[in-house]
Formats: structure tokens, C-alpha cells, sequence
């Protein structure tokens, strides 16, 4: 397996067939902790009034959940928050989903033709990215760092590439994957993450009790895949 | 001090009055060996005939060095490597030079309006690149990866980058500077060149024996700078 880490800055750049979409703070995390407290699936949408449209279509059976520059767009029912999405809350319901970067980088991602498995996380599930990844044994594989909504690199989606690099282990490195490998190994690089832009804007906006379950590496085996335009739970072979 | 790690890809990022260019294997390493060894000052050509042309008004007193692929030029009297600009060679003398990268990037990078200062380097200077940008101490500098001749992105320039940014210590970091930061602090992070896409090409087309030289961290205490069109050693304040 060749691995590469990109921020799909590069148009030249040719996508393999196996995408896995990092976003650590908060998107992969939330959509991972939504899967694990029962929900049915998420539907992502690009816009927040697409969200609306399709939650009101669906009725009682769905909830809306989302922000926009990291706050609760109006009428949506719960914040972008990986601890907000409790059973309670989403269990057997079917979310409309819409966040500023992992739906974008989503949407991108789903138009390129050679692209067939999208696998969505974080930190968080590293561990069953990892094992999930070396079970389908693709030829290549791009992690993409979704970013954030000022820049198109991002600290945490950085190291969260390079702990599913690390857990991997036997495989080609690209320059990119290598590097990323090797900021996660950096002591005390988790740590970090507070430094980053993206922690700072979360803690600024009243969302920095998100961040520690958020960096908490390899907690939930769950491995969420994009199929016919929902995120459902695959199941680890 | 604000500091930026970036490869100049986004054309939107706003580039401020102070640059350091980082080309590990192999010109920012070839450029500190040559001004160490008593070369008058170096001259960047954007093409290799640009730089013959210049060589032949000259004279005698230049020579030309430089590389296309990693490989020298028809005509040149060296190749763009570390080792071979020795006292003997370059003492006294107007390097013409041409390079795959850096000087592409110098070309780029002195177009920006706002830049005023552009110093050059790799590994083999950091401490002194770091030193000097303590010393000038601007308000914001902007770490340039050169990358190599089919990537954007290399890892021994990212490294590079992130070791003169450890060597600055007290700045604050953009996500970019904190990742090739913790990068260069990773264990081993060094050898780990030899795995990446500049220095396994460097060793197919024979100049392995540079790359030692190339990733002796902080060995030479120059720091050129590129000032009127050529690049000489600015004196440490």
C-alpha cells in the first residue's frame, strides 16, 4: 500500500481510488460518536438551507446537526459537538448533516472519478481506520486533511493523518506521509493541538470542552463510510 | 516574530517582508559551502543558457554550477553539489548558477512586492539563519520549502524549516511552523531523509555522497542573502 496525506491543493494531483477524510476538531469526530450512539445515518449537505429542506421533508425521524464558522446555524437542532450527539438525542434518528470544511472536502471528494471507498474520521478512531485499511489492502490511498475554514492546512488533521500512517506501519510513504508520521511521533505532538488555529477559534467560541474527546486517539472502533450519499457504520472485516 | 512554514502554492497567502528560502539537497547547502569556501558571490540564472551567456561575459574569473534534474549541465564546470565547490575551485571566483528549484523560487519570491529580505539556506545553517532572524527580528517571516523538480512537497525542506524554527524558539507559530517544528523534533527525524523523494533521486543519479554533508545540522555558520541580484554572505550582526 502507497500512502499519500494531501490537502487536495493540487489540482494535477491524481486521487486513488481510496479516500480517508481527517477532520479531528470536530466533524470526524462528531460523525464518528454519532454512529456509535445508534444513529441511523447521516446525510451531508454542502448548504445549511439543503440541510433544513431535507430535515423538514423527513419529520420527527430526523434531527439537524451542523455549524457554520463553528456556531449552531438557526432552526438546527444540535452544534457540530462530538458531545452533544448523545443516545439520548440520536438514537435511530437519521441526521442532516452540514459543517463548514468535512462536507465541502466530502463533495469534493465524491466528484472525482476514480474515487470508490470515502472513509471519514479523526484521532479518534485511528486505530480502526488503520485495521480497516490494511483488511481492504488498497494499492494506494490519499488521507486528506480537511483544513479549516481559514486554511487549507490544519495542525490537527495533520497529526490525526499521521497516527493512521503510524498504525499502518508496513507501507510506501510518500514526503507527505512520512512527515506527517513523523509530526504525530513528535513528544508530546497531541499536546499541541491546543497551540493550533483551529483549538483556538473552538475555545474562543465556547466549544473547548469538545477538544479532549476530540484528541483522544483510537478510543471508538468505529469506521464511518460514504455510500450513495449517506455516512453509515461499515462493519470492520 | 510570526512564523510561516509554506511552499508558496496559495496564491492567496500574503507573503511578508522576510523570506527564508530552505533547499536542503541540494542548493541551499551548495550556496553556504561555496560562500564559506571564498566565492566572490553567487549569481542566480533562472535558465541554464541565461547562465552560460553570463559565464562566457565574464570570463575567467566565473564558473558555472549548477544542475537540470540533478544533473550538470552540458558546458557548466560543476554540478550543483556541496562537495565538489571546494577552496580550490571557487576561491575568489563569480559563481553563475542555475538550479532546478531554488532558483525558480528565488525568481518567484523577489517578484512580491512587499519582500525585502530573502535569506538562504538548510540544515547546515539553521542555528545561524536562526540567529541572524532573531537579530533582524522582523514582525513576521514567511519559511519557503523549495520542494523538488515533481513535488511541492518535500520532506527534508519541511524538516529543515521546522529546525530553524525550534532554533528560534520564542515566536508564535502558524499551524504550518508547528508541524514541520514537531517534525524536526520527531526521533530520527534526520535519517529519515534518506527515505524521501529528493534524496532516494539523489542517490539513483549518483551524488549519495552529498547528502551527509547536506544534513549536518548547523555545521557552517553562513547566512547568504540574496541582495541586487546576486547572493553573498551577510556579515552576523
Amino acid at each position: 500500500m502507497k500512502i499519500n496525506v494531501t490537502n487536495l491543493q493540487d489540482r494535477r494531483e491524481k486521487i486513488s481510488d481510496t479516500v480517508v477524510l481527517v477532520d479531528v476538531l470536530r466533524s470526524g469526530t462528531t460523525i464518528v460518536m454519532a454512529l456509535k450512539n445508534g444513529c441511523k445515518y447521516i446525510i451531508p449537505f454542502k448548504s445549511i438551507e439543503m440541510a433544513k429542506r431535507a430535515g423538514r421533508k423527513l419529520g420527527p425521524k430526523a434531527i439537524l446537526v451542523g455549524e457554520d464558522y463553528g456556531l449552531t446555524p438557526p432552526g438546527f437542532d444540535l452544534n457540530n459537538s462530538p458531545s452533544l450527539v448523545v443516545k439520548e438525542k440520536v438514537k435511530g434518528k437519521i441526521i442532516c448533516f452540514r459543517s463548514s470544511n468535512l462536507t465541502r472536502m466530502l463533495e469534493k471528494v465524491r466528484r472525482l472519478r476514480r474515487v470508490k471507498n470515502i472513509l471519514i474520521g479523526g484521532l479518534i478512531n485511528a486505530g480502526a481506520l488503520a485495521r480497516y485499511l490494511k483488511d481492504i489492502s488498497p494499492q494506494e490511498v490519499h488521507i486528506v486533511i480537511c483544513g479549516n475554514i481559514s486554511r487549507a492546512f490544519n495542525l490537527e488533521d495533520f497529526i490525526g493523518a499521521g497516527c493512521i500512517v503510524h498504525r499502518i506501519k508496513k507501507a510506501e510513504l510518500t514526503d507527505t506521509a512520512l512527515a506527517a508520521m513523523l509530526a504525530y511521533k513528535s513528544p508530546g505532538s497531541i499536546d499541541r493541538i491546543w497551540q493550533g488555529s483551529t483549538a483556538r477559534h473552538a475555545v474562543k467560541i465556547g466549544f473547548e470542552r469538545d477538544i479532549p474527546l476530540c484528541i483522544k486517539e483510537s478510543y471508538v472502533d468505529i469506521v464511518p463510510i460514504y455510500k450513495d450519499g449517506r455516512i453509515i457504520s461499515a462493519r470492520e472485516r
